[in-house]
């Protein structure tokens, strides 16, 4: 499977248009005129990022005449949380979900969503923002578990993050600076946990918005952790604890 | 960093004797002669791996003059268990050793060495017949811990495991087809966890060496986690259930 996309003006409204799933656009900075209108309002309608970029990006990726515009075909259809949420807990179980605040590494991301899959997490949301496209390495160190679990790709993060609160699920941040061991933490009942970027860790705005914050035990001198590898180990913390 | 070599039956004559540490000696299945038979020897002595390979792979490294041999030097001194362990129980802690059987990703072994480094682990251990090289790709998927936890590459493996478990460690080998949760293990006390090898698992005959064998409860249908990541929620449930 390669990384699939398409360019030129006509194409991406088309694409927009059919049922096909849409990563995200890149569009020429100086791109003008009524046909970038028309892509802009059904990008909003679809919920698909648009991003303006200088057009030596654009010839990076492809030396054909791309009319200042390509678009990323993803090999996943998206879900929104707030189309799944309600169904989760209509079923009768304690949702578990998780959400990567800025993964950047598509390996790890791919890896994530493979230990997600076998730990039962019910769905992965990412932020549109997130530079992590859903590609052919994505696939495979996924494991092809990227086709068995829902990802939530969202733009609006901050107000998705209060909806699943809203909700009725506990928000657990995993963060190497919180206070408490994660295994003295209660991660029963419905829940989210929050992982952060390996560079960066979790977003400001975002653990404010935190119900609580719970650290993975160490006791090494590295003291850093690989983001797959801490996910798995929060994930197993939950299914342990759910028994 | 780059993957060191050095050919030619002098030079490598030269390496052994010198205080460098050889990764593993490949031999063109052609060479015959007294310098060979040295270089047997030698490598007997300082515990380093010969093996037997067609001239074609030894072109495939270099294109130079090999004259039918070569030698791989690793970035890191390798460590004796024998050497070791007593070490370990004078120091009065319950000792915690990696057994990694038939690992061949440098990633996920790097990725190992980082997470084991984070939590605690005192020694991993690797098969001299293990295809993995300790290499640049290691170094950097360990964020350096490569160089803060002692790795033991043991040619006679199965003796070696005899050796750990008669020390008094518990020898438990973590295995999908184990019938007992690891959280219902007791990891508590001096303690030796087995790893296998993504595509094959832990050898039988390690297996039987075994004392206990533990799972970890999965939930999703995939039912496969990457093993660096499985390694990480076996070493974690350790430092949880030691407190």
């Amino acid at each position: 499977m390669e990384n699939d996309f398409i360019f030129g003006l006509r194409p991406v409204e088309e694409a927009l248009k059919s049922d096909k799933t849409i990563d995200k656009i890149l569009i020429s900075r100086d791109l003008r005129g009524e046909a970038l209108q028309t892509i802009r309002t059904l990008s909003k309608v679809k919920n698909v990022q648009v991003k303006q970029v200088p057009d030596e990006k654009l010839f990076r990726i492809t030396r054909k005449n791309h009319q200042g515009i390509i678009a990323f075909i993803s090999p996943v259809e998206f879900h929104s949380i707030e189309d799944l949420l309600p169904n989760l807990f209509a079923s009768g179980k304690d949702p578990l979900i998780l959400i990567l605040d800025g993964v950047t590494d598509v390996r790890n991301f791919g890896s994530m969503l493979r230990t997600s899959e076998c730990m039962g997490v019910d769905a992965v949301i990412i932020p549109a923002r997130s530079t992590v496209a859903v590609n052919a390495d994505v696939v495979k160190t996924s494991a092809g578990s990227v086709y068995n679990i829902p990802i939530c790709k969202e733009i609006h993060f901050g107000s998705i993050l209060d909806f699943i609160k809203g909700s009725g699920c506990q928000l657990v941040a995993c963060s190497e600076k919180a206070n408490k061991d994660m295994n003295f933490c209660d991660l029963t009942g419905p829940l989210a946990i929050v992982m952060g970027d390996e560079g960066e860790g979790i977003h400001e705005k975002t653990l404010e918005r935190c119900d609580n914050h719970a650290r993975i035990p160490m006791s090494g001198k590295t003291g850093s952790l690989n983001v797959a590898v801490s996910t798995g180990m929060v994930l197993y913390e939950v299914v342990r604890q759910r028994g």
